[in-house]
């Protein structure tokens, strides 16, 4: 059985969240809190972060959210989500390097730093300037997830993929933090929303953080 | 014939030039830089980061250098890059990530805000305090080199990967930077120096930026 090593707000644990459940892979969760890594996580993965799959009885471990992406794509036919021909593979890996990259520096670390880590950890008031910033950006990745949509029935293609896993997995994260403002955004609205009523999401979006509650739309599937 | 967009300091477009030069495959520069990106390139990539790679005969953009590698995985034989069976290409993939992302974050990108970028745009003297901690910093991303180079033949395994051009990618601009100290590091100096030789890394190294000079030893094979 794999573990995952994990914290529920983690984007890039739910980006594996979301691939293992769309192929069928069964997994059992390990909590693990960035700021609190034990010598042990360090041990596991020298880069300190999760996600970290430990698959004890064929004595692996992967680390790196994209590395166990292309294993499972890789060891699992079920539900391809990095398929086609290979500039059509390169358009998937581009756009999860533009939501694991600039969505997330851009509007989810922001979101997690002001948020979470400074309400959790540091108890400091969040920098509304900040928050601002981030939402502000967000509506610009959003706006180009419109354009994508409006032109694609999904983020890189004619099929689900890793791109849409990815966005979704951040948005997800920004969504239960409030910097996700969704007027105007009717094509992200709508993609969002058949996203959340897949049994691979639901575990997510049942799942709660301490201390920090998401706002009451972020469960619902008709947002 | 493929462009490569790309300035001489970017690790990214490095690595990504490794590996055309390791597999053979023929491109041209041009030169992007970050600092005053045109419309056009923000078109060509919405993440307006270098490498981006058009071949217009074939009307292909490709863009965020690990999925330009894996394009080029996919679509030439020639020098696999990423091999081995999954459990090895999830560790090739691991340590790219560790280099493309920690060693960048820790070292290269504060080497590059501080001598490159306050020196040639904002024109401001550097902070030695930022400067002594990418440096302590990279003696542990060293350290953990020396300890892979003691077990095993390259970084990632038995045969040079992704993973082995992803770190020299890294540490030549680090080092052409000045930011790297290669007492107490023989094992990584030795892999760094065999690496040097190498046909594929010859045109980095004769290449300079305009203003910032390398230290002496840098484009010397036997440093």
């Amino acid at each position: 059985m794999w573990r995952l090593y994990q914290f529920p707000l983690c984007p890039f644990s739910r980006k594996v969240r979301l691939l293992l459940g769309e192929k069928g892979v069964p997994f059992e969760l390990v909590r693990e809190d960035p700021w609190a890594a034990s010598d042990m996580f360090f041990n596991l993965n020298p880069a300190g972060r999760t996600p970290v799959m430990v698959h004890a009885e064929q004595e692996l471990v992967l680390s790196d959210s994209r590395a166990i992406s292309e294993y499972f794509e890789e060891t699992v036919d079920a539900a391809p989500m990095i398929n086609g021909p290979a500039a059509n593979r390169a358009e998937i890996r581009r756009l999860v390097a533009l939501f694991d990259e600039n969505f997330y520096a851009d509007v989810t670390a922001p979101l997690l730093s002001e948020r979470m880590k400074k309400r959790i950890v540091l108890r400091e008031p969040p920098d509304s300037r900040m928050l601002r910033e981030a939402m502000r950006l967000a509506h610009g990745h959003l706006d180009y997830m419109d354009w994508l949509i409006d032109t694609r029935p999904w983020l890189a293609g004619p099929t689900m993929s890793m791109a849409d896993l990815a966005a979704a997995a951040q948005i997800s994260v920004a969504d239960y933090l409030g910097g996700i403002d969704w007027s105007g955004h009717e094509q992200t609205r709508g993609w969002y929303s058949v996203f959340k009523s897949r049994p691979s999401f639901r575990p997510l979006l049942t799942e709660r953080m301490e201390v920090i509650r998401p706002p009451a739309h972020y469960a619902e599937i008709d947002i």
